[in-house]
């Protein structure tokens, strides 16, 4: 084992080790060198490299999304830490705790005119759960606490000096890494270290003082009577949920909400959760009620009198519409931690999980009588079997590919969409259940979908699929870079030319502008990056073609792979938009 | 002509253009159509468009760097922005007027689930010259305010109120641009935007209230007499330029310094200044004093009463420690707006610039004698000629590569350099006078010498170089991604298989950890990037093959070209080491 010879770095692998925080993720750097030697020489850490930065954050909270435990980022000085920022903004909207932490210059060397010197500190505060800022070593080498001589009082007051900034950086990492874990949020630790950077000891001998975070009892839920009241008098109850992790939920209690005639259990598919009865497809029952002639009374028949939501953000921008015109009587967010406002109607932050409410509000069924699930079930009926009908007229074209694609995926993958476009189509389909989707939903954006897919699947004992743009596959074409990508990830390229999304929009005129500053025709071969990464690479244009690459896609392969599907930019957004039109 | 209907988007278009911006780079989405709709359908302005924002801001600031203007980077709300982020603070240090533009969904619409939103108000300020967080305009569209209505007091209340938001927006535009002008920083202006956002009228019937930047006297510099006579009774004087654009300084005070015998003149290769009797390789001067036996009485010898400094950040990290462990009596900065006090004993502050400066300085020559220049320029013609022999009998390496690579630039070309080793091999040789060269050193990050360089490239008429690793040639791969790269661009990668800056710390050992966390060695195939991007392509990787093609490489051709320079990695870092050795 070897260690840095600082403090504050020997302290940090201290508290993070104590903490079961395992995952490493650094980036290259100087300043950074005594936080990556201490991590990289001890075997307990797994350590990742990876040099671009906005992947490297990436990365890290796809690994932080499936083992639901906190990663570290880790790098220098100066701009580095900036390139975090896209991945941080996503794991705090997404409750993604990750550790970020900064190496940083003195803070007397800040603003004299230094190299690769910016404000680090506070530097995330309008999106992070917390920010530490540690305090520089006095005495830079923990040998020298142990050299304490009586008889030196300018030693002993360095070693005085020293021992109080140790305990002011316990205190203030104890704080971070607790708040990470307390809140699921990401935190940044900013770490001044002086020169010299690379000096080491063979053993740590410092004992910081670490207090883990204490289990909170679960919040007492004294005012049960009330809302299980409710529940069990409303005739029409939504539950829609939002991007959630698979198995979050009991069996037992989707058997009692499927089976209830009050309740419409609304899933995207990023919920994660199935049930025959289940609605998953919101917006095919939604675009055909905006579309009818009695739409005012179809959408007051929808309307439901209590609202319950749980998981992260929601994909469908109609069933916000909807939620907002004809606001519910109630809207209960389940979540230990935050609600948000979405329908601007929340009544109610249940400070728990779902099961836990479960657990009290289904204790006895609900005797109401409703036709609120029979007519809804009935419309999904309808809508199922005239899409399969326009799936079966429909030619070559983003939509087809869709449907052909989900269909595609075998059992137990792990299935990662990326923003935007991508995540709205799959939105159309069923999934089978065992498959588990994830999507960053926290700030929905193009930037890091791939770095996410690739850091997800890293502990993931079932192969990963990840369906994505051409715009946002380019966009993170650095997420492939670095040396840990299995060989059973696969990526799904559906190109469309450009971003697809933009020929949706209302009033779109087919011009140069339109072109060149909305939608951003590319002709860009998408192979050369599957050879520089070797990827094994497919490109397939035509409805024969397709069916037969995702024949042997699946397939065990030395080399991971990817398949470029190249759709017709000019037809997709017709095909979508009558198909609404169909289902109607 | 078409304008968003939107008012503040209209006034936004209008107060650019009345101050001469007409750069505009726009990076796709949906929440910013108003203004993409606004400045692209107006001929006034030159739009561009670039997916990737990192590398749409760096290419930006590419182009302000070069036209000295303020350039608008303008991009959708969410994440989008957070990609700015490092090039937002590189300009920030290199004293660059970006005008970062962001659409914001409106403010009700944040914290409460909804997608593509963050909390984008001030979210620079640590790193920005001044924060506008516009107001939503009230009245959506522009054509309501001329419909004004008397007899309805609802409207007349909208109208009222809309009219204030625009007196408020004014006056806050008014003073982020004129901000941004004056200072040279880059400036960040937030704008609300409600839906529907893609309507449009044929003219725009604004007329914003406009107050552009009074241009301010100079000065007064009354102290003169004091400085003039330090000046000229020091013996030992040492000029320190940083980054500085060309013909910033004019010839004839050049000359003056140059033949004062008790002047030294320190430049970088990023200083754009040239003279025979100047010292171009700072290193290649303290080096040799280090390694000394009599250092202590050589840099005693060195040390300066008065070093007068201009332009931005240093490279050279050897004067930044002498100066500090030196300290000159006196430092004096010019700047108009800024100093940093870089070696912790700045004494003055001359805010004007470098010309005005030496308009009085100079006036009258010095009297001193001195041998200070005389015992340095001997110095500097030991070492040219040592550096002469070395470079005879080296093998191939980065070194060598350098050598031959910067001797071969035409004249006139624009140089543009990455970090961080490139730069600093620059600063081992003599460049011909006519080569403009420019290097990101506000942050000395990696993250975005390649977009610069092709921003830089867009409206100057010669052609440019950019030289740059392996490492910030593939972070920055995305900065190819645009269709405005000239087929006289040119781009050496110097591609020694990792960051083979890392070999050159101290007590650095040849491990696994070694290798892939700070060196982070890779195999990548430069070619594929060349591929997707279509330029020419040429991979040498010895001194026959490299002189062969550096020969045919500026030659003009229909498309741009990348020259791979593989160099031995393991080599390397001892051919560097030892030059010091020889010279000293």
């Amino acid at each position: 084992m070897k260690y840095s010879n600082i403090p504050t770095a020997q302290s940090l692998v201290h508290h993070c080790k104590a903490r079961g925080i395992k995952n490493i993720i650094i980036s290259p750097g100087s300043r950074n060198a005594p936080l990556t030697i201490s991590f990289s020489e001890d075997l307990f850490f797994n350590c990742y490299s990876i040099v671009d930065e906005r992947c490297a954050a990436f990365f890290a909270l796809g690994i932080s999304q499936q083992l639901m435990q906190p990663t570290v980022i880790l790098c220098t000085s100066g701009s580095a830490l900036l390139n975090y920022y896209p991945a941080i903004a996503e794991a705090f909207y997404s409750d993604i705790p990750l550790i970020v932490i900064s190496a940083d210059r003195p803070s007397y060397k800040v603003d004299i005119g230094d190299g690769q010197t910016i404000r680090q500190e506070n530097v995330f505060e309008k999106h992070i759960g917390h920010s530490a800022n540690l305090k520089q070593d006095v005495c830079h080498a923990t040998h020298k606490i142990r050299k304490y001589d009586p008889d030196q009082l300018v030693e002993e007051n360095i070693d005085q000096s020293q021992i109080l900034v140790q305990k002011t950086n316990d205190k203030a990492l104890n704080k971070a890494l607790n708040i990470a874990i307390a809140n699921n949020t990401p935190v940044h630790i900013n770490i001044p270290f002086e020169e010299p950077l690379y000096e080491t000891v063979e053993e740590s001998p410092l004992l910081p003082q670490i207090e883990l975070l204490k289990k909170q009892g679960e919040n007492g839920l004294d005012e049960w009577q009330d809302y299980i009241h409710s529940w069990q008098n409303a005739s029409r109850k939504m539950v829609l949920v939002g991007v959630n992790p698979p198995n979050a939920v009991e069996k037992m209690y989707l058997e009692i909400l499927a089976k209830d005639p009050t309740v419409v259990v609304m899933t995207e598919c990023t919920s994660n959760l199935f049930h025959p009865n289940f609605f998953p497809n919101i917006d095919s029952i939604i675009a055909p009620i905006e579309k009818s002639a009695n739409k005012e009374e179809l959408f007051k028949m929808l309307r439901p009198e209590i609202v319950l939501t749980f998981g992260g953000l929601i994909v469908s921008k109609k069933i916000k519409a909807f939620l907002r015109d004809y606001t519910p009587l109630m809207h209960w967010h389940v979540n230990p931690k935050k609600a948000y406002n979405t329908f601007f109607s929340l009544t109610k932050h249940f400070k728990t999980t779902p099961n836990e409410l479960f657990k009290n509000l289904l204790a006895n069924p609900s005797s109401q009588e409703s036709n609120y699930y029979d007519y809804w079930a009935e419309r999904k009926d309808h809508y199922k079997l005239r899409r399969q009908q326009y799936l079966l007229e429909i030619p070559f074209s983003d939509m087809w590919v869709f449907h052909k694609t989900l269909e595609s995926i075998p059992s137990n993958y792990q299935l990662q969409l990326s923003n935007s476009s991508t995540v709205r189509y799959a939105q159309l389909f069923d999934l089978e259940p065992s498959i588990r989707v994830f999507c960053n939903r926290g700030t929905s954006g193009i930037d890091g979908s791939t770095s996410t897919a690739i850091g997800a699947s890293i502990y993931e004992p079932s192969p990963t699929l990840l369906i994505t743009g051409d715009l946002s596959f380019i966009y993170d074409s650095n997420g492939l870079w670095n040396n840990y990508i299995k060989p059973n990830f696969r990526i799904i390229v559906i190109n469309n030319g450009g971003g697809g999304i933009f020929r949706i929009l209302p009033g779109k005129e087919e011009t140069d502008n339109f072109n060149t500053f909305f939608e951003t025709t590319h002709n860009l071969n998408i192979q050369s990056i599957a050879e520089m990464y070797n990827f094994e690479f497919e490109s397939v244009s035509n409805k024969i073609d397709l069916i037969e690459a995702l024949g042997s896609f699946y397939k065990a392969s030395e080399k991971p792979k990817i398949l470029e599907i190249k759709t017709p930019r000019l037809l997709n957004n017709n095909i979508l938009l009558s198909y609404f039109d169909f289902i109607s």
